[in-house]
């Protein structure tokens, strides 16, 4: 029993590196199986063959889930993490809804998807951008305040400089929300924009502020991440003088 | 009468932190109902219960108002700070537009969304970003600045260029200069976009233009925040090295 | 001469500033002027009023022209300058259009915006920014050149994959590069976009190696900006300790 | 055939150099001519025209690509080197396609583009770019990763908050990661949007969390390229410090 353990639970054997390969790829397959029924002229045939493949999937993921369970040493605190609640939120949807008609549950399925950043091989350039994240996470969220006041104020600018001009598009606070947020992040679907010379000239300083402020994250994010990359660069140094510190007191006392 | 005065003016007794998080509920409930307030065809109930919310915020905002007035040790410096104007342009509207249609002055009220700055939490990661932001105010200036001049230009260069394929498009340099800003910012809404050969061509160099000058900001920006961030961590390895020498020097004394 | 050659050519006397300040406001009205006549329905009593002024305008900046070449100790190397020859085509096209409808060469006085940079306020983080841009000179018109290609080759792949599906909208190379443009820079007009699932996939790679190279050159921009601060934070240490250096030698002679 | 080896091998004599210009414009006026060959409505004379550069581009390119292999030291390398392999692409359709029309493999050609990285003034700052580049690798594809999972989860949420309203536009999965596409990149053609409230706010949040995702790529570009420049200042340093220190051994010694 030790063994199909240490096969599920870790990755550093070779039975590891293999089932969590073949689980990724099944995940891979489900999510892609999944997108394709969702067309709405689909061949009967492939309507079949989507089904099987679902089904398989589902087998396995349940087989998983069920080992999962057996070899936890505390099998309640797996059932109860994370990682225990997404898989089996992955698989239930299919045994629900057998009778039923709710396919759309199945797409709880996708949640699995964090099971592939357990590839090892990204583990530290993650645990850094973890690291460069938790140091700007104060920054981040005034940031994220001050953007929602931003838009808010831009959609109440907006709706009385353009409401009278355009009564259907900007009838509420409600769609100059919508301008705003989808002006400001420049995305600019071009659905619903200023036409009067009083809304553009308020677009225009909004935009500029907005630059400004969208520039605000970037900063952020690259301000984290040299200083971690120093950090790393001093530890680095560090560990070098202690070692070379070691050494020198190895030969002295020979 | 002195706690009183410590609930209101000071957010680190309990009762302060009450009547902040109380004022900040409330500032977001009545925004929220002001949003509402705005769709046209709301059904009556619901007119009727926005407008009571509204009462009681005003009520609520109108004894703060008075309170730090009354609890102020100068009324008159309170009266006319920024906190001060803000707070009383936020009820003014409601006296005045009993009687009067100017329902619309009644958006004053999100100037009190400032108040939400208050949150002691983010006290530090503001105070970096303010110090972050005026290490390069002047930079950022002459940025307005250049932006302002490229858009000038990329305006004159696409009416003469565009005016003559879409002479109501591009009908004078107003139109162009409203193309030019949301041709810069990259959002781009569509309503507005050359069409004749040379006007692409431009548009092409002035949009490679264009993102090395957006590039700028937010080099700016990542540049003043990792300065800011040298900085604290110099200004800790001196508060550390000193606090090693005071603790060195005590030992001698002894 | 010597007073009136200093008040022209330098701004650190009053008479100077006060001089610039006047040619600066004037540049700005003419600017603003020469929009408003582009506008094609006009009242005649403003076309009249514009005329005015612009003949105002032409009129100073002709003196003040002819001023500089008589102060200028060599009068040609004045003339062939940037600043020369940019005086020069802001006034010439007054002259030649009298007779001529060539209104549309009267838009070259937009070059005098240039005389604007002369504000000496801003001069030093001018400098700083100029520095910077030397700094990533050579990186920058590397990744012109990578971004040129990009470009290229999207155009070349969308033609294949969409000029069969969209014959009017990719009907040659050109219409893809204009896509290309449109799109690599995430501007999106909507007046041309895949319609075909390959297109849309190529589309997708497309953009995301895209978002990789926009971000170069504000990573250049940051990075050169945070290394022209490190080098003046430098030269600040290394002034401050010859200043210290300087003194203590002083005091050791006494 | 010394001489003839350095010269097409080498550029850095000055008939290498001459033949390096030589064939990079070639590439130049053989992409040009490709370009203008799409266009449907070309007159005769023109057509002729372009095909006669084209067949003298391809004589130039097919003797330059047996010359090489003649001169390489070991022909089969070159042969299947990267260059090689592009060099043949860019000559061999024309050669197929005489008898049939295979006229779209002609765009092969372009792939000889890379020849012109050859410019030798841009190698110190491609080697920086690339050394930058090769820092934050495992960043790049961690950040694509997450990207991609952003992308798909996007496009579920979507699908099941449009489908319904709009059952042409989000008509299954695969429209809708068309577009999460378009969106997150911030393109927004306007070809797909939502317009339901639900639709809307889940864009809200979804663009808010693209606006960080997408400082990361800038914020690592950035980091890797300060790190980069860090490194060369420290080399320099180190290098100086070590001619410093041999010049003073070398006065010793005398």
């Amino acid at each position: 029993m030790a063994t199909l353990k240490q096969i599920i639970e870790r990755n550093d054997t070779k039975g590891g590196k293999v089932l969590d390969l073949f689980i990724q790829a099944l995940i891979l397959i489900s999510l892609v199986s999944f997108t394709f029924e969702t067309m709405p002229d689909l061949p009967e045939v492939w309507v079949h063959r989507l089904r099987v493949i679902e089904i398989f999937c589902v087998i396995v993921f349940t087989v998983e889930y069920i080992l999962r369970i057996v070899v936890a040493d505390r099998p309640f605190r797996f059932i109860f993490s994370l990682f225990g609640i997404f898989d089996l939120l992955a698989i239930l949807p299919f045994y629900l809804t057998t009778g039923l008609d709710l396919r759309s549950l199945r797409s709880f399925r996708f949640l699995r998807i964090v099971q592939l950043f357990k590839l090892s091989r990204y583990n530290r350039a993650m645990h850094r951008l973890i690291r460069a994240m938790r140091l700007i996470k104060e920054e981040f969220l005034l940031f994220f305040f001050i953007t929602v006041i931003l838009i808010y104020f831009s959609a109440i600018g907006i709706y009385y400089l353009e409401s009278h001009a355009q009564p259907e598009q900007f009838r509420s606070v409600f769609e100059s929300l919508w301008w705003a947020v989808s002006t400001l992040t420049t995305v600019g679907y071009g659905d619903i924009y200023p036409v009067t010379t009083g809304g553009k000239i308020f677009t225009y300083f909004i935009l500029l502020l907005g630059l400004a402020i969208v520039a605000i994250p970037t900063g952020l994010v690259s301000s984290a991440l040299a200083e971690v990359r120093r950090e790393d660069y001093l530890a680095e140094l560090e560990r070098k003088a202690r070692a070379e510190a070691d050494l020198k007191e190895d030969l002295l006392h020979k």
